[in-house]
């Protein structure tokens, strides 16, 4: 029996009427094209105020606080987007409000949501020390404990993504929806079997994190690794939203870091958007399964757009290396006057662009008299990296290696 | 006499409509809180199908070819968002492109104007020498030469953003508006002066290209140089523009290339959207001359969204350098085993994260004992580097220098 209705998810997107974005809901022709799918909407839920729909469960959850609980504050545990959604609703509420994170969290999160008017605690090594001492605070000064997805009230506060997506694109065929702890995804998929029942369900992990994808299958959690999706990277998933998925989603996707990365840089580059590594998940299942899209009509989430802008910057100069936009061949260059000058020619025939020249001698490995370049070159393509990288060569210039992203 | 009127505005909307994407004008809490604007609401025409407003006035100059205009064919002359709008609804109608671009055009923009159905022709070395070429194309080949601003139809299709909105915000104060050639600024002040004649008008050039404002000075155009804006890098008004903006626009604001670079990253890290330099003019306006636009309701046109990747990255980059989120000292490190880890346990000491080490011996200048090590770091903001630096000195090493971006 699922403790979250149609109902309570109208009820919802009535309390926070004018209190929360209702977010653009999209088409994208091009991203539609790419993916083969027939149709595709973007809900850009990077559009809240604090950037992502981390808001809206929180906010139905305050609003549910009595007078009394109120007056005595909220606490949760974050070191992301759930912070701000807490911190931005509860001081816009007059609530006291504490957040506690794990002590190496990176400064800027830190500043962004006592920014918003929360109290921030660090606290331990782990998310899950962090979050036992949220706990243990709770009890200590009387404060309510926001859970930051495992809630029927969180868990109807995103569900009314769900309603204003069916209600811009009725007829939709799928819904593909990001899962870290499973919030998103349950409120999502209870909105849509009570207004659309036929919708296909897809929930999106990262390959290293499939925490829920294990569990609905009965296998111990193994989950671990750095990813660009750390909004998603949850180990154990919530009770509540387990039996939900179980019962409503379809299918879990898992989505590995390149597919990640390469969905960040197509909302960057075609759709102008900036995606978190969680928020792009959605167009990264797309990428990693279309077969399962072709042809349909089908719905994301862009979840979020709180990514580090040097992480951004990284995912987008490895994006261009992934498609050979941009490349490094190391050279082996004599070591005289005037060869340099004749290689950089040599690359300029070609229509290549030197964006970057290194000298390594004492490592090379080759002949004293050669020095091995680095050469890093804008290009069109693959094939245009290849037709630099044979013009050098029919110049009588020896390519030693190209360097690749290991994936 | 201005030959544009409301009417043929509103002629152009009816006309365009469901032809081209009536984008979302939002408002922005925060870039109005960071610029001190009373409501600051963007209009984003980034999500126009080739990502700018470009589309708008070349469409509506196509609709208005006869039967037998559009049978010979259309030629333009642009390597930008001109070419992409004429080649994409050129195509759409069915009428055979032709669009110019100098020899040095990027690959990347030849591709891009292709892919939309135009034939490309590349010549000359500049974008002079293209227009005389397209204009004698037009007349061997008997083909309507399409002009990326100066024509009363061009004018009219950009003013129908004006109208957009200011039915989305019918109050504002202010309208702010980049100029290049002049056609979006001239169509959305025709609207704006017929809709609510109060509203101030403020152009926005790039300081390197201020062509509009010395040919109303009656000044020689001096103009030219390296440009993140490089949309609106005109050397040579419009006619028809200029007489338009000299009646209706109250003000040119100038913009220099830190400013909109700022621009740019604001945009990014805040509103999660990606403008090109011309598109982020406006807000750069706003950041050169926050005392004219103090406590007022403005909007501004986020005009474009095609911004080379590369660039962005950058862009990013150095963002985080100006802000001092990246900071990179030059550092005397005894040459003897343990220095570099001593310093290294100084920096994490004061809580910066290392992301990069260059050592430079030979030309350091320095003692042969010493080597000078490049450390570039994470940090928190000014206050928190210059922490970082006094850390490290008071631990006895010597800082020799900081590496700023030359403004």
């Amino acid at each position: 029996m699922i403790p979250v209705d149609i109902d309570d998810i109208r009820a919802a997107a009535a309390r926070m009427d004018g209190h929360v974005v209702k977010t653009p809901m999209l088409p994208s022709r091009t991203l539609a094209d790419i993916t083969g799918t027939g149709e595709l909407w973007l809900k850009f839920e990077n559009r809240q105020y604090t950037a992502s729909f981390k808001e809206r469960g929180a906010l139905n959850r305050l609003l549910a606080l009595s007078g009394e609980e109120r007056r005595r504050g909220v606490i949760a545990m974050s070191a992301g987007n759930h912070a701000q959604g807490v911190a931005f609703h509860g001081s816009r509420l007059g609530i006291d409000t504490t957040i506690v994170m794990p002590e190496a969290t990176p400064f800027v999160k830190v500043d962004n949501t006592e920014r918003l008017g929360a109290k921030v605690v660090l606290f331990g090594d782990t998310v899950d020390d962090a979050a036992t001492h949220a706990l243990e605070l709770a009890t200590r000064d009387g404060l309510v404990f926001i859970h930051p997805f495992d809630d029927p009230l969180i868990i109807a506060g995103q569900g009314t993504i769900g309603l204003e997506m069916l209600e811009a694109a009725p007829d939709l065929d799928a819904l593909v929806i990001p899962i870290g702890g499973g919030g998103l995804v349950s409120g999502i998929a209870i909105a849509a079997r009570a207004i659309r029942p036929e919708t296909e369900i897809v929930g999106v992990e990262a390959e290293l994190y499939p925490a829920m994808l294990q569990t609905l299958r009965g296998e111990a959690v193994k989950a671990g690794g750095s990813t660009v999706a750390d909004g998603i990277a949850v180990k154990r998933p919530g009770r509540l939203t387990l039996s939900i998925i179980r019962e409503l989603v379809d299918h879990i996707q898992l989505v590995n870091e390149a597919a990640i990365e390469r969905a960040i840089l197509d909302l960057l580059e075609i759709e102008k958007t900036v995606a978190e590594g969680a928020g792009a998940a959605g167009l990264a299942a797309l990428i990693a399964d279309p077969d399962r899209f072709a042809g349909k009509k089908v719905g994301l989430v862009i979840s979020g757009g709180n990514i580090d802008s040097r992480l951004m910057s990284a995912v987008i100069i490895r994006g261009l290396v992934r498609t050979a936009r941009l490349v490094r061949f190391a050279i082996a260059v004599p070591d005289s006057p005037g060869s340099l000058a004749a290689i950089a020619r040599t690359i300029a025939e070609a229509r290549g662009n030197v964006v970057d020249v290194a000298h390594h001698r004492a490592f090379s490995g080759h002949s004293v008299r050669e020095a091995v370049v680095d050469f890093t070159l804008e290009t069109r393509n693959e094939a245009h990296a290849r037709a630099i990288s044979r013009h050098i060569e029919q110049n009588g210039f020896a390519i030693v290696g190209r360097k690749q992203i290991d994936e």
